[in-house]
């Protein structure tokens, strides 16, 4: 029996990362290019479904977007067919409703046979209701955290290491110069990859992440310690999600009983502050923020995800159903879509990473 | 009569900035190499000259340190030796005296017959006592800023425009996939010549600087007519200096109302703030702080420090007395430091470069 | 009286170089948002405007250019109207005809009340037929050397060294772990500005470039002292136009007397083993090549680039005729372009930048 | 039983490769910090073992190394103690002799218990008449081919991959500007590997490995199509190695039949000028040579270096013998060292990412 497929969809859903366009690429050209598929690119993720915004993607239009960072289709990070904002009630609250029919009319019009989803584990949480609706999709994990489950790499988490380690190497030198503490808060709400690898990587002095509570008071040794042993200075890359011992993590936000709407500083600062105090040594904070998750990918981003663009191709052209692309134990593969669906992998304690480290003298403040 | 000039002292004072080693590098190269002279290196800025630490600096010493951020002497923002902090009275308060006396005692002990200068305006300005108790002191603008009088050009200048440039070019990506508002807030307190160039460099859509007050209003249509002309997203460079049109500056600082010291946003956040209450498009941003001030120069910088650093003992051995030197209308040359002492450059308003961007279309905010 | 300009032409001519997209974007935004002026693109410099391949560029067609390698008008480095290749006569051999009417034609075809010409010496030189015809030429000057005549500066040079610069920088790894000498050729046939402001960024050891021809002995002396001094490596940044005391220059060529055409090496090459035969100590070669002359331009190049093309339609528009724009003095500027085409910039002896690179202790091999 | 391990000695041997310094640190700052052992430096690889240049290693003396490139212990390219140049023979012939007895004294005389070799396949075999002296010598692969058998990865590839697709992205400008065919020829002597993956993630049109004989034809027909279909453009990434289908490699070289010796051209020269003659399409060449392996290693090679580092380290105290560290199936692991010792690892046909190149449209010329 032939492949049924014919015509596939594409949608980019949830954050920028580097190495979505390399996807799209890979995908589009794939399709066209060997087994003469005609695919369609849907604008801003799942809002794009919802809006019928669906439009022809051609060679062409995939045609030098390799190396650029973002997405040619657009991304929307709060778009989910099951829980839709359809407007206001009368008393002006927000009403919510499920438009997964609307999407699967807009597939069903445009003769969609399959549709690729390139996005983390909140966009293949989206994707469910149209796998229960017998929409065949095809999973591309997208994150610069790394910690979508199924997979060991996610394209765009090397650039973003990359990104944070040249801001770290870069403030080596201010550290060095004025015998302070630099802390550098990176991305990973949950997941303290990029802290972790960016922090090796740099040879940060303390890497502070969500999976491991942080004592402030050990901190404050290690960096007195530090000086004492006449090494002026600390490098400390902390994620944002990381947290202290009793529990408490501060993120960064908006305070609501101030007349103007001003964001307060996270952890990043929290932690210098309280160095600050604690120690007397100066201290400051660094907080990269979206330079992480933009620009061009690097290099191994765009092999892997071309590889990955690839592989969903292939493993719906064998006929596969609901399947998420994967790179596990080093090997191109795919796993169930259903498995890893709303799932976060975190950083287990037997990572041979955080042995690497603490064998360098790294502190983890625990 | 030959030359007096046998040993001189070398320091450097106020923040990092990249290209200070390549100076030092230059400085000693070209004393020990061309004139034979003795040079010494001041720790930590005018700190190492009030506690005498001073040692000799040799060619090893500076042997590869011209790629290298920061500065192999250290440096210190806050020491001045006219008025410095020489501990607490009776009442807890900090005390502080001139101990210019002692800095002369320490200059006369090492037998230096010149101090080499390497710093910002603030920095000419802690030099100006020495100078008028007789000591040749040889200037060396140092700043990210651009903003010392007396030089069109400081080193440091050009690797913060391109790392800001180059983060201005990363927020593009995110800017155009999430259809978003992204602001940068660079440096510039008073001056606002890294957005300005950085701005230009990178095509943002907007440049925000203290030598225009922006009027929020313009900058809300601004924004709002691009998304009208199907270019939903903008860039905003934004020197930290920015002020609005009714004078209100705001920078980020710390709050001691609150139980915790929290550093509040500065400007960027503000003006993201401001311009998603109004127009209801999402914006976001980015403060990229210590980053620009740190990090190995890039080569134009090299070259420039490397000249500055030549030209300073070329002027000293050729008898001159307390210069500053200079790149003025595209040449190597030198003033007098005490005319720019304390003064500041700021982008004048018939600078070439606002009519360039303005013909391009870039915003102001007036 | 009005100015009569209404339609303007602008072709890039002669080899590639970073930052002509970003002069086309200036050229073509300030044309068309400050003057209303129409604007038409030639394709491949000389040639399109011979064969009529002329197109109007829209603000759309350079949206999303100014960091873009490359020109999106192609070029073409041997196009000539007054020299233009027409077949072969009976015999075989080329034929060439003077084809400026041809070329005046399509000018009128398109009413172009004036041409914007973005090229080097030699694409000034081509368009010296048009200015006598009557025709408003305003060229900006592109080239990677720095050799343009009128003007201090040409956008693209900048990048250029950064690229030479970071490969020097590379190159002093392996040189010091080898213990060997690295010679790297960079471009420069006529006029040595690459190599000197790289080879001064990168601390390069010597800097062999055509204006100061070498001796080899003593360049080999130099390398052994180095050895005998305990810095068992030298770096040689190296003119491809270099050539020694006797006269000779070494160009890499291909050998008419081989079966099959291969390129013999340089004078890069050429004195990588003349060090090794003469001094017995490892010398490698490394030729940087066209990867000199593409790629992204670096911010400074892009504000230049920008410039530069503002400039060049404020003075059209200012009633203006046959100017090369020019940053001369650190000022933006223009002069005739009668008074530049077809002559070179080469170093003078005087610049200030040999001075500083002798007083570091760099060898010219004089 | 205590572990019997208390003096280590650390080699670097064969050509400079991104990342060694990082091994070197890691090393060192693990058997120091975590199993207080001596540590001792070999100088220049095999040949300070032969002239017994070994001294102590502190974790001072590597600090600040991580980001750099090279060795700080120097190394040697050719120094081999199973066949060590002894002189020359009456007859002016160079002599050869097995110098490892005294090698076993220098062992010896620093009771070295353990010798850690960072090298390449060369290197391991070298370090094979010392495993069966009965010295324990633990490898750390050590490659820019990423070719050593027994692991899928080695350090200082993933930075070789990198340098060289930078280059292919800027010669992309220069090709689509003036409709060119741009080679650049890659280091690849018998495995392609990074010109497989810099092709990919530059999205070069053509890749040549040698692993698979490419047909000039073949090759000409691709490009001559690109052509005809508007892409007056093709890149061509090619491994120095490559090799066309009638066996014959053309490998740049030295002419000793010429009165000056002149290095001749290699395949990527070869192929460029073959295409111009038979398609009559402009064909340029650019040899990346060194630069491919030195410079600052990515933030992923100093990764793997410092987790290859500690885990040498580790198994060394865990009691293990004459083991190789190993990245296989994405784990840290480690194998016998004489199972892979002068072996090569080339790319299999069933690699993925050769399907992945082909899928999107990549000539291999077979």
């Amino acid at each position: 029996m032939p492949n049924p497929i014919k015509r596939i969809g594409v949608l980019t859903a949830g954050g920028d990362c580097p190495g979505i366009n390399a996807v799209i690429r890979a995908v589009t050209k794939t399709a066209i290019y060997k087994y003469d598929l005609r695919v369609f690119g849907i604008e801003d993720g799942f809002q794009g479904l919802i809006e019928n915004r669906i439009a022809p993607l051609s060679s062409l239009h995939v045609s030098g977007i390799l190396t650029r960072g973002g997405t040619i289709l657009g991304t929307n990070n709060r778009s989910n067919p099951a829980h839709c904002f359809v407007g206001n009630d009368e008393d002006g609250k927000p009403k919510f409703a499920d438009v997964t029919p609307r999407c699967l009319d807009n597939i069903n019009a445009h003769k969609l046979d399959a549709l690729i989803v390139i996005g983390g584990d909140g966009s293949m949480g989206c994707a469910m209701p149209f796998v229960e609706a017998g929409v065949n999709c095809i999973g591309i994990p997208k994150t610069i955290d790394n910690d979508v489950a199924g997979t060991d790499l996610t394209f765009g988490f090397l650039t973003a290491v990359a990104t944070a380690t040249d801001a770290l190497d870069r403030l080596h030198s201010t550290a060095m110069s004025h015998h302070r503490v630099m802390v550098c808060e990176l991305m990973g709400r949950n997941a303290g990859w990029i802290a972790l690898h960016s922090g090796i990587a740099s040879g940060s002095d303390a890497i502070l992440i969500p999976e491991i509570p942080y004592d402030i008071d050990r901190i404050c040794t290690f960096v007195k310690n530090r000086m004492a042993h006449n090494r002026g200075f600390s490098i400390i890359a902390c994620a944002e999600g990381a947290r202290s011992t009793d529990g408490k993590q501060i993120v960064a936000h908006v305070d609501p009983t101030r007349p103007e709407p001003i964001r307060l500083g996270g952890v990043g600062q929290h932690i210098a502050t309280q160095i600050q105090q604690r120690t007397n040594i100066e201290a400051r904070t660094t907080v990269l923020g979206y330079i992480q998750r933009s620009g061009t990918p690097i290099a191994n981003d765009r092999v892997l995800a071309t590889a990955f663009g690839y592989h969903a191709i292939e493993q719906l052209m064998a006929g596969k159903q609901n399947r998420m692309v994967s790179m596990t134990n080093g090997t191109l593969c795919d796993v169930d879509i259903k498995s890893v669906a709303g799932k976060q992998r975190l950083i287990p304690m037997d990572e041979p990473l955080l042995a690497t480290a603490r064998a360098v003298k790294t502190c983890f403040g625990d």
